[in-house]
């Protein structure tokens, strides 16, 4: 069968954009599906790392350092920490200029995860 | 400011469905909104409950009974306690006819997850 829906999701082995996966309500997930996908959501299962996920995706440019948003009231290391957490899931981008790292919101990804979450004309009503 | 794009969730302390969130793209979430979005993150943060909601998602009807749904590779005892969790996040609802008891996703949520996800209109590109 055909899988016109597949998706770009990191690979989180590489740094390739593999595809995955369809929406959720499509069919049952095989096993690597359902990993990738829980590797991602799990990234977001933590409030400072949603709150701190939607401090960079809402960022002026799309793009924010440290600096921009450390108001999530808990300590630096455990910012960047979270932070780490996001990139290693590849929700996140990352590039060091000068003295800062600045993050950013991987748009494949973000799109993909929209469309697992997508209600497939096909899910029975 | 007006909040147009807020979205019904599940309130896991009642049955009532509140709005929550905005995309994440948006801006920065409060404290509250990114627990309530964590929970349902978290709730699909494990490669097993990511398959049994797709199969519950994805099968005939948009339900499914834990009769439906057990070739996951797990217990019986163990796909019921993921199923619950589903259901205490408020991904999925249940209901007892005669023997099983049947799984529905709640659709009000997955349409609010999705939302979620949407990159928005004032994200910076």
């Amino acid at each position: 069968m055909s899988n016109p829906q597949s998706l770009p999701l990191i690979d989180p082995d590489s740094d390739a954009v593999v595809p995955c996966c369809p929406p959720l309500t499509e069919r049952p997930f095989t096993v690597d599906e359902a990993e990738t996908a829980a590797r991602m959501f799990k990234a977001l299962g933590d409030p400072v790392r949603v709150r701190l996920f939607s401090a960079v995706a809402s960022h002026p440019g799309g793009e924010a350092c440290v600096c921009d948003i450390s108001d999530v009231g808990v300590s630096q290391p455990t910012v960047s920490h979270h932070l780490k957490k996001l990139k290693e899931a590849g929700l996140l981008t990352s590039e060091r200029r000068g003295t800062w790292v600045y993050y950013r919101v991987e748009p494949s990804v973000l799109a993909a995860m929209g469309r697992l979450l997508t209600a497939s004309a096909s899910a029975g009503a």
